[in-house]
């Protein structure tokens, strides 16, 4: 057995049932798992005489569970900064992303999954929830297993082409992008779960993930949910991203999108929905009482126009006792993969747009890019929070850092002052995969040089630099 | 004469008319001013044997004039994460800050400032224009010189007590706050320009601050810009700064704040207005035709509640002609210095809030912080721009750092995803006062200590954590 100390932090945020917060704390750490978590000066007393193989000095630190990433896209990682930030949600996936996505060959993905790795350890995230992969799952699995992270992938599926074909999309990406049918898509999405589920001792796992909206048939949609339901594991898709799909649902199908889930029976527990920005009233109901758990990307709302802050409901939602976890979706979408962005525009979007400060307090910010987070991808049983029994993902911020100095409330200056640049440590499945801001998994300048050399061969590939791509669309409408 | 090449930046964002952007790009830095910019190989061809006290290797950096921040509290630094996140502006204001201000005392004070440089100068900021020293304006602008930031200060002045002075302002705050009426006041700011403008070769520049709104009399609104007018300096001041400001200002004048200050003539070219969210159509006319200059705030207004997104009219401002620059304001207000924060939000709310991805485009929100910010602060001959002629503050951002990675656009990859803590060097006034993210103007340990030090004393001087202190308030209503 390893046994790690985590001696005497200043403030650990423990995010249990009581949002405990306690200082001169320690954590005690046994393999993978937290196995004692107190006062430091009750630890030390305990643990006196024991063995520890590692002692890590929490002085001037701040410790809490890994920030949980409920919306990502790993094979996106290229392209940050491509296109422009003058589109919206639809032309921004159809004729923007879709190419990019479709040059993402398999040696570009590798290393676009180790970057977003970096990024993500980088700045606090020890678990992710990816769309999955362009390519075979066993990329994302294998690159994210190496890098050190926890988190679920899958295979990334549509079945349903826009009736023309843009100029733009060559035959090759159609090609790759899409599945003949439902039928097709669920087996190869079963092959790859029964495959790479539970890969790096359970570290990784694999779900049924499909695109969503309007290039999955409504069969592919159910069939996602009932065949994660068969094979014990999740599903996610986009949903609701704009308000032009709600629309177009609405004009084609007399329902908004998350009714219209709901009448062809795909609203269910063990499925994730990314975005939700599209909804009325009613369909909040739905989403509680199905248990469906919602991603909400905030960084992505600001970018590519939304409206979070105008038609967005997420408040609602928590008050009706939906599952709100928190995303950063890909980099072209939103910037960057820092959860804590996403943690300080969740607590502060809606104070702003309600003009009431009452709007989600930091405490519930924090819960949502955690606890909320672990209960979204069906794990809260073993992560989300500092607490006896589970894995032990964790992150200690540096205290030291400017942003945090003075700190006269950790929970206040967590949410509205750090960054993930002043993560300290962080700590995978009871591993240090980073330490001193030195990550510890991965050759840090290597994956950089690599990821952009294949950048420019992507981007080339892609012809998003070449030809005029509208920043309009009516594909699927 | 000492001089500084800066060899073979990736990318130089000029900021000047035309935006321009040179890839492969050296500048030449003569004593305190830029003497060359230029792509590398016709530097090096012009320069060819000539003598550089000092080369900096400008690969893998984007080179950028250092960041203007047009609205700031040094004297707040010490309050980081007191108050909580349930409060609107004016309880904020009256019942939390006023308090704790006025225990901030010259000690104090001296490192609150020097905290406050060192989070700006580590996050890419090399202007500032701040609120006004709680003590003699001489502490500021001595803390500001010593750090080797370029800025802007004054005396913080109001004349106007509420007339039921509440039970957690002490007699001794209130003395120390408030001047007799707006002549004393005016006569103190007088002095204090005269002294301390100008100071360090020009680097730190003193105006006829006041607070503003409900604390200050008409007369000390209009005497403190006809007083800047006859000393050639600015003047700053709130208003408008919430909605609640704005409904008083109607129901005691019939005026909203706008128009009710250029009732009384005090709008004018050489004044800037910090916050401005609460305001009108027919408003926004006035300042655009008296060259008013307008201080957005977006991290406080999401902090605080003021609305930006729901009420503000920011891009109409900016399509009126108006200078709108960008501030962090105090850390209490918003969470923290960094301007690239505020970057950031200025160029997504907008296409959030309006759902429209055509609002403040990231060149423009660059502008903002740059070149729109020296406007502002009536510097616009001397910074916030890299040409030749202009005073040599510049930043360099390290691309090697994960945010940076792939960076398909400059400009993209600077606004939606790159942070403070990428600020690689920093040199304001031709002096390197940050090189590979180490101060060198500052002993970075010791500001730290002193200020948790002080923050201590303070924090219990204040009584803020003692007593029940009202989320809500009535004074001055």
């Amino acid at each position: 057995m390893t046994r790690i100390l985590i001696d005497n932090v200043d403030y650990l945020l423990t995010v249990d049932q009581h949002d405990n917060i306690l200082e001169h704390a320690s954590v005690v750490i046994e393999d993978t798992r937290i196995a004692a978590v107190d006062r430091a000066d009750a630890i030390a007393a305990r643990y006196q005489g024991s063995h520890f193989d590692r002692v890590i000095d929490g002085r001037r630190t701040l410790l809490m569970p890994g920030l949980i990433e409920a919306h990502v896209h790993l094979s996106e990682q290229l392209s940050r900064g491509l296109f422009p930030d003058s589109l919206t949600t639809r032309p921004w996936v159809f004729n923007w992303a879709k190419p990019f996505y479709a040059a993402v060959d398999e040696e570009a993905e590798h290393w676009s999954v180790l970057l977003a790795c970096l990024e993500m350890i980088k700045t606090g995230t020890t678990c992710f929830l990816d769309m999955g992969s362009q390519n075979d799952a066993g990329i994302t699995v294998q690159a994210a297993a190496q890098a050190g992270m926890r988190g679920i992938t899958g295979r990334h599926a549509a079945d349903v082409k826009p009736e023309v074909i843009p100029p733009y999309w060559t035959p090759e990406m159609v090609a790759h992008h899409f599945f003949r049918d439902a039928d097709e898509a669920l087996a190869a999405l079963e092959t790859c779960v029964k495959r790479w589920n539970g890969y790096a001792d359970g570290r990784i796992r694999c779900w049924v993930n499909i695109e969503g909206k309007e290039p999955c048939s409504p069969e592919l949609h159910r069939g996602a949910r009932e065949l994660a339901e068969r094979l014990g594991v999740g599903t996610t898709y986009h949903i609701a991203s704009s308000i032009e799909e709600a629309r177009l649902s609405e004009q084609k199908y007399g329902l908004w999108p998350v009714e219209r889930l709901e009448r062809i029976g795909a609203l269910g527990p063990n499925l994730v929905l990314a975005h939700v920005v599209a909804i009325k009233e009613h369909e909040i109901a739905l989403l509680a009482q199905r248990g469906t758990k919602v991603a909400f990307c905030p960084g992505t709302s600001l970018k590519i126009a939304k409206g979070a802050t105008r038609i967005g409901k997420y408040p609602e939602m928590l008050a009706a006792g939906v599952t709100v976890a928190l995303g950063c979706d890909g980099v072209s979408a939103s910037g960057a993969l820092d959860m804590t962005r996403q943690l300080y525009l969740a607590a502060g979007l809606f104070k702003d747009a309600r003009m009431d400060a009452a709007m989600i307090p930091a405490r519930q910010a924090i819960r949502m890019a955690t606890i909320e987070g672990a209960r979204a991808l069906l794990w809260d049983d073993e992560i989300g929070s500092v607490e006896v029994g589970k894995r032990a993902d964790l992150i200690l911020f540096d205290l030291n850092q400017v942003e945090w100095v003075p700190c006269n409330d950790p929970v206040q200056t967590l949410v509205y002052a750090a960054t993930g640049s002043s993560v300290k440590h962080s700590i995978i499945n009871g591993t240090l995969v980073m330490e001193n801001r030195r990550v510890l998994t991965l050759n840090e300048a290597e994956v950089i040089e690599q990821a952009r050399r294949l950048t420019e061969r992507v981007v080339a590939r892609s012809g998003l630099k070449r030809g005029q791509i509208p920043i309009t669309t009516s594909l699927y409408d």
